[in-house]
């Protein structure tokens, strides 16, 4: 049995608590930003211990990073993740999936001659939109599908163009939608696994050491602006003749919504749909200070949420949120307020992970004695854009994403936390699939 | 029938709109601040005005500005308002009271000298809460009942016992809570009418020129803070399992209160409730902010709200919102979330207005041929202070409250309007009602 000495996960991620830490301690949360001088840092630290350990190192133009076992063969069998974060986010939402990767393929290193396929670490650049407002930046840049505009996107007073160019890279490939991978490259995936801490309590609360990804799901976010009409609160008589109540219509959209999908639940949909925003976006409201106009003793002018709905059914998806928005009109016209609704992004789901990789997982898991489950996953992770791009040849790469728990569900968030043997274990179940994937 | 010229009523307007306008035209809106410049000069307008027409001026202790006909009589039959603004306020609100008392008083002035009782025009001083955060503080320092404590807080970097100081007048009646006005002249009040502007929308929406108040509702504000755990949306499954949504468990409380409140206006009961504040308190939020950390991609940590419940029955008001304090636990039970109370204001309503003047003021809309309503009155005035204190001898003063429409309603605020016809018909109606208390 493949077993990884649980230091060598806490050596990595004591030095990596060093690079973009805010402050001298891991709770001070991090910040290394999308082709930032941190982000380049915490990779070249991987990359120095892979060098060491006889990988072989390679930029691609954007300058994601690939690590690959020696020796001639035409395929890889990769496994991937980021290690930029959110500001003030943790050393796990990324990192995690890296030092595991790593641990993964330094464990079997035995065995690299006799593989038939190479392994391949890929650390993808500025996974989080947090900085540059958009999500899997370096991985789609690999495939060449980055919306260009993204360059223009400011963090911190700089273009992504600019950081970018300040890392040493090319952004031309974004602005020109070339693969910042070469095609051969590209083709050569045999397979491309991801692990990720689960950011939810799933796991932890079902108590399971692995999560085996069956589907991503896919999401509709959408902002609902509600316009009623100030009216005094103790002289205004209750009810819809004298009041156009933007709260008490928010509220009773947020509680049929809440109807409504627990119906669909109850009917066997994969379904998660959050209000997450109500009235406290900080820069919405700078932008739109009408929401201050309300007052303890005014019935509400005008109030906004916002919904993310997902569902590993695509077109159950798009029908669940036609029946939302059709139920918000009516709840709007009843109430008589006025409803906008804004859609702020489409995201489709992965409707089902590599089957075959999936099943490797399971085994891997019972050979590590790692306890699992299945489960969709509800974030978007660089695993779902390797998954939707297609080879030359027109074929998709299968992939795999698993799950590791991590405290209490945060992420994003200074008191984001993984334990060093939760990650141990991921990186055995790794260790264990990566060997059979390249026998 | 008594006829007052609709001109002098926009001559007063005219006059006033130049006093503490925040532009060069009255929609630009208004700051007269509690004993500031503007409140004394728009007050300077109103007793020159009255002293032109022989009526005799006197300030009070605190600068409560009382303007009587001439005569004898031991007692007087007052009617009284406020000139000072909320900022951004309107023109209407408190000052079409006064020009309407004014006007009523100089109509009757042929029968100034067959009156038993003389008549009063009163200004209280710093009606609005708005500026020192406490409300009717000129009719409640008269009285000698202000919470010493509102002459540290602070408007525009000055405290209100600055303010005070800095129109002449002292503050040390309202630090001794020691009546401004001499008891001698409280008891000599026979009775005290007021005119406001409705601000709400239920004359306009009936058509009627008068509504009479039947009593005016007491109220309880309260700020409830839910606290939930930030999840991941997309990872986090529905339900109270997995999920502590401090939005949903908001929506749900708002819904639910609503239900019982109309389920009770069904029942009979005198009731208006308002959820006016969610989550959007601009000052709140810099002190506590939580709020911000909602995202579209999380399950609502937190949120807050404020409820407004107003009734003319005190003790169904206390106990209707003792059931929406049970209600909202166990919702927060059900929905695994931490609810705090903040009690913020009670008031005590005055369940019902005198009847006699009631009656008084019936007879003078119906020789007036003004069309007019009985109905609560939903907001608090310095007629509520009036209604509530007793005279010497323990009686209390018979008060009245009469409103005029105001466009759509709307009252603070920079679109406040009330037509000078409508203040007219109000003048007149006052007219006849002072002359028939004061013969």
């Amino acid at each position: 049995m493949l077993s990884i000495p649980v230091s060598n996960i806490k050596t990595h991620l004591t030095v990596l608590e060093k690079i973009g830490n805010l402050g001298s301690f891991r709770e001070a949360g991090f910040l290394r930003a999308s082709w930032s001088d941190e982000e380049s840092a915490a990779m070249a630290y991987v990359r120095d211990v892979g060098a060491e350990h006889g990988l072989r190192t390679k930029y691609d133009g954007v300058g994601n990073l690939y690590l690959s076992t020696p020796g001639s063969g035409d395929q890889v069998v990769q496994v991937g993740s980021h290690v930029d974060t959110v500001p003030f986010g943790g050393n796990y939402d990324g990192a995690a999936g890296i030092l595991a990767g790593l641990e993964a393929i330094l464990a079997v290193r035995k065995s690299w001659p006799i593989f038939s396929k190479r392994l391949e670490l890929v650390i993808w650049r500025g996974e989080e939109s947090a900085t540059f407002g958009s999500v899997c930046k370096g991985s789609r840049a690999a495939f060449g599908v980055n919306d260009r505009n993204i360059l223009l996107r400011k963090f911190d007073g700089r273009t992504l163009e600019q950081a970018i160019i300040g890392q040493g890279f090319d952004p031309s490939f974004i602005a020109e939608c070339r693969p910042a991978l070469e095609q051969a490259h590209i083709d050569s995936i045999a397979a491309y696994f991801e692990l990720h801490i689960e950011q939810a309590r799933r796991l932890e609360i079902e108590r399971k050491e692995i999560g085996i990804t069956t589907s991503i799901r896919g999401t509709i976010r959408t902002r609902f602006v509600v316009t009623g009409e100030a009216a005094h609160s103790g002289g205004t008589p209750m009810g819809v003749d004298y009041r156009r109540d933007a709260n008490l219509a928010i509220a009773t959209m947020q509680v049929e919504m809440e109807k409504l999908g627990q119906q669909r639940l109850a009917e066997g949909a994969d379904l998660v749909q959050t209000v997450g925003v109500l009235n406290s976006d900080r820069d919405y409201n700078v932008q739109n200070p009408a929401v201050h106009e309300n007052a303890i003793t005014k019935v509400s002018p005008y109030g906004y949420f916002t919904t993310d709905v997902r569902s590993n059914n695509v077109s159950f998806l798009e029908a669940h949120m036609a029946e939302i928005e059709t139920l918000f009109g009516q709840i709007a016209e009843r109430l008589n307020v006025l409803l906008s609704v804004q859609r702020l992004m489409f995201l489709d789901p992965i409707a089902e992970m590599d089957p075959t990789l999936q099943g490797v997982l399971v085994e891997a898991c019972q050979e590590s004695s790692a306890s699992h489950i299945k489960m969709p996953s509800g974030a978007l992770h660089d695993a779902a854009v390797v998954a939707i791009h297609p080879r030359g040849d027109g074929t998709f790469i299968p992939t795999a994403l698993l799950f590791i728990p991590c405290r209490d569900g945060i992420s994003h968030n200074a008191r984001e936390y993984a334990t060093p043997d939760a990650i141990r274990i991921g990186a055995e179940v790794l260790a264990v699939a990566l060997q059979s994937m390249a026998s």
